[in-house]
Formats: structure tokens, C-alpha cells, sequence
């Protein structure tokens, strides 16, 4: 597998444009800072081109027959060029000396290419851009021209541009456009349904003055028109600072009012204060202090790897710095979008992604913004308890897409074309996907394991525990001539496979969650007596906890038959046979729905991505070794990976099972999902989740890192090819580095209080400032 | 002034590929039939392209701040063609033997290339498109593919695509897709806020079968992607056939209601059956039908030139063609938006470009169509009604910008950026520019005395007449201290100038109405009685037109003073004088608005378009000659031609006072202005009224040709390099052939009763099969 070309384990570079990668590129290499997120298109528009500006919690229904999304909010990154009166594209002309260049240390993209117009006028034009770490309301550019073969005239037209949209559905009002101080554009709007009302600032500063300075406002647009004139040795100069404000910024939260205010003036004099604060600061001055930030980030969360392939270290930092700007720390309200913020794929929706592949990395690497996650579902159970109450079930159904607050249930009701019936497929996740309901508790424990954050089980955690346990109780079916509870009619992680009855993973989630919320029971009088007291006023608990366990006890769950596999669901290992070997060979997303059903896919075996892997990532310890073993190759072999969930959770399992080659494999493969040469893998954004899985593929998988049983343990799988993989984490108020060689481990405890923990099945002890050793590879 | 390439004077041609000429060639060679008009973008895509497709009546207002227009549809023209995995583009690879061509006689497009890939595949590609003139709701496209350096892969993509929108504004649901026995795509939207049902169906045949065709259903768009093999030698050919049915649809029209049907069901039902209807039908089986139809319009509706400059032949025609595609015949409920349908301007809006330009064509030439046009106005007189009440006047105040029947005024608040506030321009016309409705007063008359049809009279014309006298009655504004009528506060043709008193051409056109409602209202019981019992019913009609007459004679008219000027308005002959030319020397929109604010544009004597040269040509014999050429001239000079209405109505004036060379300078400005080579002039639409004035200029320029005195009169002003004018034309249920060369006229009476005329002064009277000649050119 090729990959793009990079220059340093820092840099990712591109030299030759090719239009194909338009799309991906702007998802891959999207900048911002978890408040916002900018597409990294072009300044000037091919076909293809997708710009997109995305803004946490402006969560609007466009239309009547569409569900709530993140909208594309107006744009500032188009800035149309002319020379001479032609106008400037790579598709035009000709060009040389391209260069695309990514600084993954900031954020910073660098484009610099020579064109020659169609009319023979040559110039260099240097465009760069990056979104604030410290002001976040903030995005510059800087776009550089001169003139190499005479003096041109250039006309440069820049603004603001509101005619952007989510696929063709607008969300933005056409608003109030104003050009003010004869430098300052403004753009007014308000999302239609939602009412937020949104301001969109921008000014641009140059290195001389231009000729003229026309203000253009047409609909849904309002630019500036410069014309320059720029000869040979004097570069031209444009920097361009814009800012974003919505009324669901925290600063307009009230104690009342989670949601802002719906009023225009406030943000409008918020973006009117933070544009002109913007005065005389340059791009270079802004982009240090945001750098200054981003050095802090790297500090602590960069994970070092050596390898043969210098891309293995590439991948993973670019995951990291997806990692970053995904998240919006200090705000308990927003989740994270399935495609982070940048592209309008999934809506900007928080599926189970954040629990079971995102919030590992988060829980042993920065605590605060795991809780924040948390909490975010904490103050999402009304629409929980809103679900449940709908299906007629108990406690919290967590919706399967989840946007606001308190939007509830959020996932669309159609989705692609069924090839047989030449009908929209219904998306039935939103109604059978009920494992997410237990893989909040699970991301609520493993949060609990990782830190002891009593407070948050006071305030968060208890409560998350005992109404998912809740539902679950609810949920399950008595049969009675089995005289067993089983979970019927569900949609495991495998989509493929709708309506099946018994789905292994999510069986013993629930049983997982009936359990961890009884024994949470048991010890909260005396751990969290707040939350004690506050849970007993409304519930028994006793006879709560004795009803889970009841259930618990009581609930089947599948095992090894005497083939040694665990089955699926009860219905998978009877399903037809099919050859799977035209869709297994596919790079992307598979095309086997270009040739089955939904229904007929329900009848063959197949995985879209494995359940019993699945299974056993999050349950490390079930079954004996053997039974571990042969599900996994079964299983993996049944599997498409047709989720970009699926190769690095199968790299975990591999690398625990001593596969090292396919784990390494799986790892690499991952890291090309969106990092890939793949064109088009990415083009309505990232995938999250997978920038989680990355890092846990390295630190769960090859460095073997464990928290199951309370205790910090770490085994050594460290590939073959690579020399030392290095990383910190943060456990229980404490932070080490970990190093691993295949010499063994290195654990360096930086700050915090001594740790307990097992390296390669060795009991081990480190306090501040020691570190110990051990687990030398096998 | 250089022209587009043309082969000869039926046919448009251009041999090379620009893509600055996107925009402006997709709505100049818009295709269409009254019902429905698709912009004439390439079938793949490009930057600046603005793919839209508009069906007559469908109006809707996106969102709450924004204007009711006329949303563009679900697109079905474009078909991406990939060959051997690379995306065919002109901006990529290499070509040649490129040539588009535009047949007037039909309104098919054909554009050939021969391509070479990046990769170095070559293939010829042919795309034709047509829509018909004899089932209205149908596009039909064809595209064909051969091989020519060696077999290749081909991939084309094709269906319905929702994403497109007006700028930004959405009007569609995202809705419904199917694939109907694996053949029929079918898109089941509706608009937003008018909750009009919108079916789009397509289906594509194939001169062989494609490998594999997969359908892609996606938010907004439904499409097949079909794989197939070409080999040199045997061109692979695809058709497409697609048909639009709405709500609207005149067949869903009840007696109760006009609006249609919001039920969806039926519409689909009938889109159903029309996509059916058509299988095993062929491109150009279905191509002839149409031109069968297209060459019974010409036999009539042409009109023949013979000139130095072939392109004053073909320009004429792209009018004609045009004048034949914007009008809805057989529908009242319709205006002709100010752009047709060719573009999203205006938003699909009828202006005074109606009644003053375009009318006199229709009534002349198609008097079924022009008495549809204002049935329109008729069944619009509540708008009317209710806009008089809100502002305080009585009668009809017809909206200065008209779309749905009951919409009443939906010109837009606010326009472009004000240099000085650097705000948006607040559009006053709504709310000032009264003489719409003397407009709407004038048209009705022109086409009673053209056609003398009383039926008309006696179901709308007295009513119009009447209702419109009746506003002006109650607008005059009485100045006791002069002991006069005036009108105040409004804005004339001349839109430069906003808050003037007394503009002569609306003053002028008041009184018009109340003198011939006064007029109609004298003659009303004998000549229509039906009107009059009707009218009578509601108006002491002999107190109505005393009224009328009182207001009428007291109304201020300006005349010329001293120096022979007639003011223009009370403040324009006072205005401080600026250099204006350069702002004469530009071609295209005027750059004035970005060195003057609106408040400096009040105060400096510049007009858009002449208010007394539009007087002069609504009415002939005003004022003596030397003051109407004193004024021509004068007024000629500080006008900036920054409307497309100015030029060919100049054009008029020049003929009539015999200045030859600058009428068809004018004519062929006007011809250029949606002809030419100005490659922007037209990217939002061509200009409907200009299809009119090139026809006037022509016809009531060139060929003298008046109705005023209820005579028909021609006069010959055959420009120098033009050998022979001829055109044919309707008066009072009779078919003439006017043909003028410098030696005369000569007029054939085609049907209908006998005609009496005047022939350049001299009276004659021809009868069926007879010929008359006179009027040598001096």
C-alpha cells in the first residue's frame, strides 16, 4: 500500500495537485480547535471542492423531512484571485514548483505554487492558514502573491460567503450584511429552525495599500473586491482574519439556559469586539501564540514510535491532532461528531464512538476532557429517558445519533438504495442499535477505573450507571419455557445483520452494565454518599440492585458450542455461505450492497465488522485463550471491515494474540483510512473514531495496556519492525511515560501520587520521579 | 464590437471552450417551452457553473427573511462520464474539434470534443439536449461515447440531482427517491413554505447494455452509476429522458382553486405515466415531434432581416426564440419573469417589462398570448387591491415586482452595498415606483386597440382599466397653492433617482389611465354591457369617470421651458452635473454605484435609463418634434444605458427622427447585450424585456410601425445596410406580411377581414389575398 508523500514525521507534504484528492484532503487536513472547524479547501474553487465550517452545538433541522445536523456555516476561506484578468486555477494555465504542506505541529497549511495564466503572466502565490489554539473563535489566512515575468494587475475578492450548505439543505437565514469602518465585513444569520443566531466577522490587512476597495453584498454574500497591482521583487501581501460567534457560545450560557440566547445583538457585539481586537496583529504573531499551545498539547500527548516505516509515526500524530481538535474540552454540552467537525457526514452526530474507541485515549490521557464527555450524556438523559418512555422501557435508552442536549433521538430514517426493492434502505439503527445504552456505563467504569474520580460518580457517574442498568432490567425478555431472559430483535456492531435475537456483544454488555450498577449500589452509601442520598429519594435502590442481579443472572449469554464458536446471534452461524473473497480484496467502503439486498444480506454471513472481536476487546478476559483464538480467526474471516471501527480493534486483539504481522498490518491500515492514498475515503470528513483506535491499536495493543481489573497492566506486543514506542498516560491523578522496547518496558512516573501496577503479569510499584522495568518481548 | 461565432443565421456556433462563457451560455442557450426551462449547462461540471431548471408557477419562499421566487428544481442534466478512471473535464487532459452549436430553429444543443485523458485515452464525446415543445414536462439528453486510441472503461453517472438551490436558498424537501422497476428514477420532493408537490422522473436507454448498473441513493440525489465497455468503431450511445410534473400543474386546477393540488400522490401519478409513456421512444423520434411544432412557430413569429451583418439576422431570431420559450400560452395564472425562467434573477418576478415591452409583441403577433398576459394581471387584482389598502390609495396598486396570483409585492428589501453606509441598499421600487400600474393601464389598451377584442373588455380590460384609474385617482396629491394635482415621492423608469416629484413619465402615464377609464367608462354600456352591469353593480360609474376627468385635468404635466427641456422630474434639470464619461464607455453593469453612494446618486444628473425617452415612446405624438429630439438628445446624454431596457427603446426614438446610424448602433447593442461576447452580461438569465425591444426596434422602430390612433400606420426607417425587413403580424383577427425595403413597403393580407392602414402617411385598406405597397425611403 502506497502512501501520500510526507517529508518528516512532523510534516505531511504533498508536490503534485491532483483535483481527485479535493475532498479528502480538506477532511484529512481540517483545522481547528473543538469550538470550530474549518475544510481545508483551496482559496480558489475546483469541481469537487466541499468547503465547510462547522461550529459546535449550532445543531439545526434544515428542513421538515431531514433530522437535526451541524450546519455549514458561512464561509471565509474562499479567496478568488485574478491576474490580469485571469482567473487563478490550478486547472488553468500551467504550474510548477507545487508544494502542499501540512505542519502537523500547528495545524498550519502551506500551499505554494508558480502559475503561468492562460496569457502568460507568471506568479508565485503562497496561501496559508491555520485556526487559532488560543482565541477560538478565530480562523487566518494568508495569501502572497508576486509577480515573477512583469507587473500584473491582480483583483483579489474575499468576504464572506453564505451560500454554502449541508448537501444543498441551508440552514442560515440570507441575514444582514454589513460592511463596517470601510474594513470590517459582517455577515448576521440565525439557523433557521433552531433560531441560534450566528455572526461571521472578517478584515483583511495588506502589505500596501490596494488601488481600490469595493464592497460587493449580493445574496447571501458579502465580499471586498482589492485591486492590486504587484510587480517583480515586492510580494503582495493579503492576511485575512475572520471570527465566528453563535448565541450557544458558553459565554451566553446562563444557569437557566444551557442553550445561549436567540438574541443577535449580544453575538453580534461579541464578533464586533474580537474582529477589532484583531487590529494590527499580524499572521505571524497569531500563529506563534497559538503554537505556543499546541507545543503544550504535543508535550504531553505525543506518543513516539520508531519504526521502519516512518509513516507508522506520521499516522499516529496526525491521529492525535485529530484527536485534539475534535474535542471541545470545557463544554460539557457538545459530544463528538462521528466525523469530528470536519464534514457534514453523520450530521456531526455522537454515536458509541466516543465511548468505546474515543474515550480510552481520552480517560488515560487528558481525565477532564473524558469527564466532560461523560457528563455530556449526563445531561443528556432527559432525551434518554424520553427514548425509553417511547420503546415503553425504564431508565435511559440512549438515542443511537445524539446532537443537542435534548434532541433525543436524532438518526436519519432512510439511507441508501436497496438494489433489490430500488427503495431508500430504512436505517433502523436509531430504533435496534440498543448496545449503546451499555456502552455509556462501560465509558462510564472504564472512566471510573482509569481515574477514581469519585466526584464525577457523585454527580455523573451513579446516576449513568443506575438508569442504563435500569433500561436494561426493562428491556429484557422472560422466556419462559427457557426460563431465561434473552434480548431479541436487535443490531449488533455487525449493521449488516438486522433484527437478530441474542447478539453476543450486546447480551453481555447488558449483563456487564445490570452488573457494575448493582455492585455500584452496594458500595455508594459509604463512596458517594451524595449521590446516595439523592438516588434513594427517588428509587429503592436495594430492591433496585437485587433486581439487576436477578436479571443478570438470569440472562443468556451465548458460549462456545462444540465447534468452539461463540455465536454471533442466534441466528448468524446457520446463515448461507456466500464468497466473500471479491469484497474482502476491497480497498474502502465495500460494494457488496451493489449486489445484495438488505434482506438477502440478513440471510448470508457476513460482517460488516466483527461482534465477537468486538466482544472481546471490551471483555478482554471472557473465555479461555483457545476460544479467544478461534472466534477471532473465525470471525475475521466472515468480516468486510466495512467500518472504519474495525481494523485497529482487530490489530488489539491481534497484537494480544501474538499475531504480530496482521496486528502491524491492521495498525497500518487503519492509520490509511483517512491518511491513506484512498481518494475519496474521507470526503464528508475523518473518522474519529478511528483517530481512537489508532492510539489504542499502540498503547492497548502493542504496549498491551489494561485496566480491566482495576489495576494499570501492560504487556508487551511491540511489533517486530519497530524499535520503541513511547507514550504518557494519566492514571488515577498520576502521569507516567511509558517506554517500550523489545528489551521491555520503561515506566517513568512524572508527577502524582505512586502507582501500582502489572507489568507483563509482574506486580510492580513506581513512585514520583522512579521508574521501573520489565516485560522483555517473548 | 466583435460578436460570438456563428455558422449562419439559424445557427449559433462556438469552436473553442471558455469557461468564463459558463454562466452567460447556460442561460442565452436556455432551453424551454413556457412550462418549464432548463439552463444549458454542460453534462459535466465546472466552476461558475450554475445548473438550474425552473417550471412555470412554482413559486416558494426559502426562508423567513427571504422573497417568495422561483426555486430551481432537482437537476437532471448533468451526466458524469468517467473514462478508464479519470473524471472527463475540458479543464483536464487535452482537446480538440471542439464545437458547440445551438440550433434556434429547435432549441437543441449539441456540443462535440474529441478528449484525451490525463491518462492518454482518447474518446470523442457528442451531448445533445432538447426540450420539447409538444409534451411540455419532458428534457431529453443524449450523449455518445466512442473510442478512439483503443477500448476503454467507461463510468457514467446520471439521475436527479436536489442539491442544486437558488444562491444558497433551499427550496426542496430533501424527499423521497425511488428506483421503479429497475429503469425509472423518481425524486417525490416538495417546496418548503407553498407545500407545492414536485415529481422529477428520468430514465436512460442504451444502445447496448451496460455491464452493471447500481443505483446511489444519497441525501438529495438519486442516481445510476452504470459501468460499460467502449471499443473503437462502435460508439456508445445513452439517452436520457426526464419529465418534471408539480402541483401547479394547470391539469390539477379545479374552479375552486388555481393554486393545483399540495396532495402528492396525484403528481407522481401523473409523472409516472409520462416517464412510461415513453419507453421505446428515441432521442430523435421525439427531437422531430418538437421541431414539427418549433417550425410552425417560425413559419409565423419569424422575422426576416437582410443586412451587411449577418448577426442582426441571428440576433433577431436568439429573440424570437426566446420570446417563444418565456411565455406560458395557455396559462393565466402566469406573468413573464424579468429573466424568463433562463436564470435565477429576479427571482422569476414580472415587471413592468411585461405590459411595456414585451406586450406590444405578443399583441401583435400572438394576441391569445398577450391576452393571457394580462388575464395574469386581472387575476392578480387582489394583490393589487390589498397593496392600494395598505398604502392608504383605493383601486389596484399592482406590485412593482408580481409572482404568485395572490402574492401581491415581492419585491426584495434590500440590495447591493451602499459605497459610504456600507450597508445594503434598501430597494425602494416596491414600495415607490408607481407607474407599474398606469403600465399595467397602457398594456390593456394597446391590446384592445390591436386587437379590438371586446370578450377581453368585457371580462378583464374594463375592470383593469378601471381599477387602475381608480389608484390614481386617490394617489394625486392636491397642492392648493398651485391649484393642481401632483404626484410626489416616486420613482421612475430612471431608478437612479429615488423620492422625486412629478416624473413626467409617470405623471404622463397617470394620466393616460384616467382619461381612457373615462373614456371606456363613457362607452361601456353599449360596447361592453356585461362590464358595465358588473362594474355597476360596485362604481356609480358616471360619478367614477367625472372623477377621473377632474383629477386628470388638474393633473401637472411638465412641458418644456425655455430651453426646450421637459424636466424629468421637479429636481433633475437642478442636479449638480458630473463627468459621466467613464461611465458612457463601459460595456455591461455600470460601475457608478462603486464611487457614489445612493444619497450622492440622488443628487448628480445621471440616469439609469431616460424617463422622457421612454415618454416618448409609450407615447409618439407628445410634444411637438423639435422638443421631442431636443430631449432625446439631451436626455440620451446623461443617461448610462445601465438597464437593458434603455437601449433598444432609444433605438425606437433614433429611427423615428431618422438618425440611421445610431438606431442600429442601438439595435445592435440591444441584440448584444444577451448575444454578445460580454461573457457575464447574462449569467443570472438573459433579459426577457430586450427579446421584446429587439423585436420593437425592429418592427415599431425600423418598420414605423404604430397603433396609437387605433389605426395601424407604418413608416419607413429601414437603417441604410439593411436590403429588406419582413415580419408578420396580427391586427384585429387578421394575418399581414409586412415586407420594407429602401424602395417601400409591400403588405400581404394573409387572413382574416380587410384592413385599413397608413402607409407612410398615405392611407390604404387591404383585403384577404390582396397586397398593398408604398412609403419608398426617402
Amino acid at each position: 500500500m502506497s502512501t501520500p508523500e510526507h517529508r518528516d514525521d512532523w510534516v505531511w507534504e504533498r508536490t503534485s495537485f491532483d483535483a481527485r484528492h479535493t475532498a479528502k484532503t480538506e477532511s484529512v487536513l481540517a483545522q481547528g480547535n473543538g469550538y470550530i472547524n474549518v475544510r481545508n479547501a483551496e482559496d480558489e474553487s475546483y469541481v469537487g471542492q466541499t468547503r465547510g465550517t462547522f461550529v459546535t452545538l449550532t445543531f439545526n433541522k434544515a428542513m421538515p423531512d431531514e433530522v437535526t445536523e451541524l450546519p455549514n456555516l458561512p464561509d471565509v476561506t474562499a479567496i478568488d484571485l485574478s491576474v490580469n484578468g485571469e482567473r487563478f486555477s490550478l486547472d488553468r494555465g500551467s504550474h510548477s514548483d507545487y508544494l502542499l504542506r501540512f505542519d502537523v505541529r500547528t495545524g498550519e497549511v502551506e500551499r505554494r505554487v508558480v502559475w503561468t495564466s492562460p496569457a502568460g503572466d507568471t506568479v508565485s502565490v503562497r496561501s496559508r492558514r491555520f485556526v487559532s489554539l488560543v482565541n477560538k473563535h478565530l480562523v487566518v489566512a494568508s495569501l502572497e502573491v508576486e509577480a515573477l515575468s512583469g507587473p500584473v494587475s491582480l483583483v483579489v475578492e474575499s468576504g464572506i460567503d453564505a451560500r454554502v450548505s449541508n448537501s444543498g439543505s441551508q440552514h442560515c437565514f440570507d441575514g444582514e450584511k454589513r460592511l463596517m469602518d470601510g474594513r470590517i465585513l459582517r455577515l448576521s444569520t440565525r439557523t433557521c429552525q433552531s433560531r441560534i443566531p450566528i455572526a461571521v466577522h472578517c478584515a483583511h490587512a495588506f502589505s500596501r495599500d490596494p488601488i481600490s476597495a469595493i464592497p460587493v453584498m449580493e445574496r447571501r454574500r458579502v465580499i471586498m473586491r482589492y485591486r492590486l497591482e504587484a510587480v517583480p521583487g515586492e510580494p503582495v501581501v493579503i492576511e485575512k482574519a475572520s471570527c465566528y460567534h453563535t448565541g450557544r457560545d458558553l459565554s451566553f450560557v446562563t444557569a437557566d439556559n444551557p442553550g445561549g440566547t436567540t438574541e443577535s445583538a449580544p453575538v453580534l457585539a461579541a464578533g464586533d469586539s474580537c474582529i477589532a481586537s484583531l487590529e494590527g496583529a499580524s499572521y505571524d504573531g497569531t500563529l506563534a501564540a497559538s503554537r505556543a499551545l499546541w507545543d503544550r498539547y504535543w508535550e504531553h500527548a505525543d506518543v513516539r514510535i520508531t519504526s521502519d516505516d516512518p509513516f507508522d509515526q506520521l499516522g499516529m500524530r496526525l491521529a492525535l491532532y485529530h484527536l485534539n481538535i475534535m474535542v471541545e474540552r470545557g463544554d460539557s454540552r457538545a459530544g463528538i461528531g462521528a466525523k469530528g467537525m470536519t464534514g457534514e457526514g453523520y450530521k456531526g452526530h455522537s454515536f458509541w464512538d466516543t465511548e468505546i474507541f474515543l474515550l480510552p485515549h481520552y480517560a488515560l490521557t487528558d481525565p477532564a476532557a473524558a469527564r466532560a464527555l461523560l457528563e455530556y450524556r449526563y445531561r443528556s438523559l432527559p432525551g434518554a429517558f424520553a427514548k425509553a418512555r417511547e420503546n415503553g422501557y425504564e431508565g435511559a435508552m440512549f438515542p443511537w445519533e445524539s446532537a443537542w442536549l435534548d434532541d433525543g433521538e436524532t438518526t436519519p430514517l432512510y439511507g441508501g438504495a436497496d438494489i433489490v426493492t430500488g427503495e431508500s434502505i430504512p436505517i433502523l439503527t436509531g430504533m435496534l442499535e440498543h448496545h449503546i445504552t451499555a456502552d455509556v456505563a462501560w465509558g462510564t467504569w472504564l472512566y471510573y477505573l482509569v481515574t477514581g474520580d469519585d466526584d464525577f460518580m457523585e454527580r455523573c457517574g451513579c446516576a449513568l450507571l443506575l438508569e442504563t442498568a435500569r433500561f436494561w432490567a426493562s428491556r429484557l425478555e422472560w422466556k419462559g419455557a427457557l426460563g431465561r431472559y434473552e434480548i431479541c430483535n436487535v443490531i449488533g456492531p455487525d449493521e449488516y445483520k438486522e433484527h437478530v435475537d441474542n447478539n453476543a456483544f450486546t447480551n453481555y454488555m447488558a449483563a456487564f452494565t445490570l452488573e457494575r450498577a448493582a455492585e455500584v449500589i452496594d458500595g455508594m452509601a459509604e463512596r458517594w454518599p451524595r449521590a446516595h442520598a439523592q438516588l434513594s429519594e427517588r428509587y429503592n435502590l436495594h430492591e433496585l440492585a437485587a433486581r439487576f442481579r436477578e436479571r443478570q443472572s438470569a440472562l443468556y449469554l451465548p458460549v462456545s458450542g462444540e465447534d468452539g464458536l461463540v455465536p454471533q446471534n442466534d441466528q448468524y452461524l446457520s446463515l448461507r455461505r456466500v464468497d466473500l473473497s471479491k469484497y474482502r480484496d476491497e480497498a474502502g467502503v465495500s460494494s457488496i450492497y451493489e449486489d445484495y439486498g438488505q434482506d438477502e444480506m440478513n440471510d448470508i454471513m457476513v460482517s460488516k465488522q466483527a461482534d465477537l472481536v468486538m466482544l472481546l476487546r471490551v471483555m478482554p478476559r471472557l473465555f479461555d485463550p483457545e476460544t479467544r483464538e478461534r472466534n477471532f480467526v473465525f470471525y475475521e474471516g466472515r468480516c468486510l471491515h466495512d467500518s472504519s471501527l474495525s481494523h485497529a480493534q482487530h490489530g488489539i486483539l491481534a497484537a494480544w494474540m501474538g499475531l504480530d504481522e496482521m496486528a502491524l498490518d491492521l495498525y497500518r491500515h487503519a492509520v490509511r483510512i483517512d491518511f491513506g492514498d484512498n481518494p475519496t475515503s474521507s470526503d464528508a470528513g475523518i473518522h474519529s473514531a478511528n483517530m481512537g483506535n489508532v492510539w489504542q491499536c499502540a498503547v492497548c495493543g502493542f504496549a498491551g495496556l489494561h485496566w480491566d481489573d482495576g489495576e494499570l497492566s501492560l504487556e508487551n506486543h511491540l511489533p517486530a519492525t519497530w524499535e520503541e514506542l513511547s507514550f504518557e498516560i494519566a492514571w488515577r491523578g498520576a502521569r507516567l511515560r511509558v517506554t517500550l522496547t523489545h528489551a521491555g518496558f520503561e515506566v517513568t512516573h512524572l508527577s502524582g501520587a505512586p502507582v501500582t501496577l502489572t507489568i507483563d503479569g509482574e506486580h510492580a510499584s513506581v513512585a514520583p520521579g522512579a521508574r521501573v522495568g520489565g516485560g522483555e518481548r517473548a
